[in-house]
């Protein structure tokens, strides 16, 4: 079978829509998907500004397929996969494999603290040879600030060297593919040759963002990248997840967007104001959003 | 129905045994279990020594009921069931609790770091409501050095004085219960008037832990303690828990306890031969041990 050609540009890691009673809601999600695809921005669905580790394997499960089945394309998905026992996310990975992801994006496993390389290995060794696929493409996921298990470049030397070698061949042609975990490292991360951005703020900036992305070799990037940054930096004054959904609720005029699941806090009223407020003269929009 | 007698003294999350295939061994769990509670240690399954959080929610469910079906008591198993996805904890704990179980020993939702007091605080009411069984009996479980999400003082207070009041009170009819994390503050904690310790070197060296907790009162008890805690120094010249699992497959004589699963690594022969030479002068011993 042809290889799936590899995912670049800009991804965002999906919010997960919550009903009043905490459920997922799978048609929500995919309306926003959609609404991110349409401007050119891929599916990190199960990242951590998914709330992907506050979701069940079963609903992680039923929300892809949920995808799959309204026809959202699987060559613009790099689900997140990682779970603490590798059963779990040897289980996932192989769902997204089988329906053609372009990726997966794989946390180490995170609770054990302190682990060494040679068990990060061997965690990542063992989920690739049980989802034993040739179609498997691994984005190994780095982000000690919350995971505390760094991804050392060690570990991803002796991955590359391994006898998994020839596997790692096979699922990435074209090398190994860097992508930053914010659209602040945008045009660094494009200017130095890597493949784009995974970018929590793409959620709701997709336009702008995707843009940098698409024309960042024109003479405006630094000013495009300058502008996404006033935009980041209007989200950070707040814990980013609830952030990024109270401005969704505002624009999708759905206030179930609002809602995060425990352990994390939907921002105040009057949180979510300021943070409205402080979007308006930074020029945010987002076009074609439909009422969801 | 008559309360469930409160868990004191001595618990040891009970280590997890695989087989070659890294699947979890309900019949050597079960016997392992067995010898801990006739040496009178409590069975605190799934805690961090259990490798808890490298098995599926599924194996926890399905070595929990095992260890019913062989007979051990409910009334001396306190199940780790604190999990990040907020419905399997409740799931967890509900199967648990219906079982009988003394209580469950629950740790926060441990992937996003820095969160609110109030936050954790929703996690755990969240929990509480839809258990909804007047038997629950939570022991929060605070460790911060492994799940970097620490249970602050004011967090209990608000649990103990929220509208949960009513519940805790009668879950907990005694009061609020202390146990320690570890051995080491087994003698001061009784002292100080709390209930007894969680103690995962209690899983090998059973006989002589529980027996501090039952005669902590005696002139010898500095001497017990000081010996527990040389035993313990010697674990902790590795990786606990494959360090205890190295022990026990050695006294066992089945070598398959020295397995475990990815991201940690089982000792070295080498290592395994020290650790063992280490114990012969501290009087080490595990009586009544059947190959298992």
């Amino acid at each position: 079978m042809p290889p799936i050609p590899s995912i670049r540009g800009v991804l965002a890691p999906v919010i997960t829509p919550f009903d009043r009673d905490l459920r997922p809601d799978p048609k929500r999600l995919a309306s926003h998907c959609r609404w991110l695809v349409t401007h050119d921005v891929g599916l990190a669905v199960f990242g951590t500004n998914s709330e992907a580790n506050s979701l069940t394997l079963d609903e992680k499960l039923a929300l892809l397929d949920a995808l799959l089945v309204a026809g959202l394309p699987p060559a613009r998905m790099m689900p997140g996969t990682g779970c603490c026992a590798f059963p779990d996310t040897v289980e996932l990975t192989r769902r997204a494999v089988v329906n053609g992801c372009a990726g997966v994006l794989m946390l180490p496993p995170f609770y054990y603290k302190n682990v060494s390389d040679d068990g990060l290995f061997a965690s990542f060794a063992e989920v690739i040879e049980r989802v034993g696929d040739p179609r498997l493409r691994i984005y190994l996921y780095h982000i000690p600030q919350v995971s505390n298990v760094p991804i050392t470049l060690t570990l991803i030397e002796r991955l590359l060297a391994s006898n998994t070698r020839s596997m790692l061949e096979r699922f990435q042609p074209e090398g190994f593919d860097v992508f930053s975990g914010s659209e602040t490292y945008l045009l660094a991360t494009l200017r130095g040759g890597g493949a784009g951005c995974i970018s929590g703020v793409a959620n709701v900036n997709a336009p702008a963002v995707a843009k940098l992305a698409q024309t960042w070799k024109n003479t405006d990037a630094e000013q495009q990248q300058a502008a996404l940054d006033k935009v980041r930096a209007a989200f950070l004054k707040y814990m980013p997840i609830p952030a990024l959904k109270a401005v969704l609720a505002h624009h999708s005029g759905n206030d179930e967007w609002g809602i995060v699941r425990p352990p994390l806090m939907a921002l105040t009223a009057e949180q979510r104001q300021n943070l409205i407020a402080a979007l308006v003269p930074l020029d945010f929009s987002m076009p074609g959003l439909r009422p969801s």
